[in-house]
């Protein structure tokens, strides 16, 4: 089997992860958001500019953005549901813009209130905007798997997106398993279609949830059809409203430690990433679905004579 | 990328799923596997006759074999890690005997309390025993993908191990991750080295636990390679005494939504494996690491319009 030689791992915990929890204070974020910044990504997404008080945890979006401890070796990138939003975000000294819309009618409702084809409309203004400003742009597809109020979602909707975001001007086009719906073979397949109809000059990513166990099979497959950059979050956070209590995204940690066993570079230190896991759990207040955080690397071993000392 | 058609899903929950957790009660157990047994699967490790003293949860071996309400159409399984252990089995009604071995010295010490070799020469015994009754043998390597104390453990040591256990009177050969060790491409490797080497005629299962998240990427990586036997355990019960409160077995209920939301048979009915799940949830008395007892199937939908209702 065939894997890529380096994986591009996208950090969107401060921003996904945080999404359904409590408040947490600017410094706090702040402080998980500098931490991250010294482990070897090379992407964070810091906040969303979602209207505050529709979406209270990221109310203060314009205190983080200009809050953080810069690394120069880190592009830090900022969600904008919308062109106010995006204009909240160009204002700062955001790297790069993202933007959401989902694949389905009825979850871009339940999300940011508003078509599809509205959303389109304010994503054609908000591009313009970064453009304007010489910030890249990068575009979501949510609820590509899937819809958790519709059921399947047909290929060729996706793939009028992805081209449409090109279109307008997005520099990559992440498609994202929003609830968990996703399966390796569907991943296969739908990401051949979307890769084959976007030009090569556009990236491609994956944002995988591990709701229904499919987390991991998922990247694997997508692997194997050519995608090398994926989206996770620190600690596993993260979740859908319509699946309470269920795991959130792929932890980034487990990526990169799986990645990492299987001899794949990420160019991210584990031993850093972990402590921001920690960190992100004490943030919450409560337990996440990380593995590594619970486990250890696979290269923890146990001392063997003083656990017969202590049991033999 | 090519799949199998049909999978089998071997539950080891009663026995495997069980082992670290408070004794539960006889009638309680055989409640579970009674329920397990009207769900399709074809084969249930129901217990382990372990010595009584050193594995006290499943002291009532004996009366758990008498007491099942037999489904005819399901194989009753039960382990034994030496002679003494295979003489009780043999003298209930299973109909496979399964023996255990680790591939590596100080798991094994640390699990029977003997040498590899010594262990091998008790399943000598236990298959000759075997034999004369009538009882085909499952024979399992653990620690094929990693040792807890010793760390990588090399494919020669695993095809030795296989093709003395498939000489002795093996009928299947199931290689264990026992502590989530694994990882997809060491599957890949690993698992054609070993069918490689066994005859055709000799069974090969693969036994994952999701301790560091790689359970369904390996049982992805295996099925490409041929492999379409696989253990699980209902709710994801299970785990390593060395990595404690980490995720144990994958879930029997996850790997089949998994397997069929890919369009892979099972012969399970997924929503008679739910309450299974649940059930056993109940019976340890705590939360357990499946995926789909909290977030439900992919096609559970929610009702937008009712959502909506509330929320917009």
């Amino acid at each position: 089997m065939k894997y890529p030689e380096l994986v591009d791992v996208v950090e969107v915990g401060p921003r996904d992860g945080l999404q359904l929890e409590a408040f947490v204070p600017t410094e706090r974020k702040l402080e998980l958001i500098n931490l991250l910044s010294q482990t070897g990504l090379s992407r964070i997404e810091a906040t969303t500019f979602a209207p505050p008080k529709a979406v209270p945890p990221f109310r203060d979006a314009a205190e983080v953005m200009a809050g953080i401890t810069r690394n120069t070796a880190v592009k830090y990138m900022a969600l904008a549901p919308n062109a106010v939003g995006a204009q909240r975000a160009l204002a700062t000294n955001v790297d790069v813009l993202s933007f959401v819309l989902s694949a389905s009618e009825s979850h871009n409702q339940a999300n940011v209130r508003m078509s599809v084809a509205e959303s389109m409309r304010r994503f054609e203004a908000a591009a313009k905007m970064a453009r304007a400003a010489g910030v890249p742009v990068r575009a979501y597809i949510s609820t590509a798997f899937g819809c958790p109020f519709e059921g399947d979602v047909p290929v060729e909707r996706l793939v009028r997106i992805a081209k449409t975001y090109e279109d307008l001007g997005a520099s990559e086009v992440t498609v994202c398993d929003t609830t968990g719906m996703a399966n390796p073979r569907q991943v296969d397949n739908v990401m051949v279609e979307v890769m084959n109809a976007l030009r090569p000059g556009t990236a491609v990513a994956l944002h995988f949830h591990d709701t229904r166990a499919a987390g991991m099979a998922n990247v694997l497959a997508a692997m194997q059809v050519g995608v090398t950059t994926f989206d996770a979050s620190i600690g596993g956070l993260g979740g859908c409203p319509f699946a309470p209590g269920a795991t959130g995204n792929i932890a980034t940690e487990d990526l990169v430690h799986l990645l990492h066993e299987m001899g794949i570079e990420t160019g991210v230190d584990l031993d850093k990433l972990v402590p921001c896991a920690r960190l992100v759990r004490e943030l919450v207040g409560h337990e996440v679905p990380s593995h590594i955080l619970k486990a250890g690397k696979r290269c923890d071993l146990f001392d063997f004579a003083a656990w017969r000392a202590q049991h033999l």
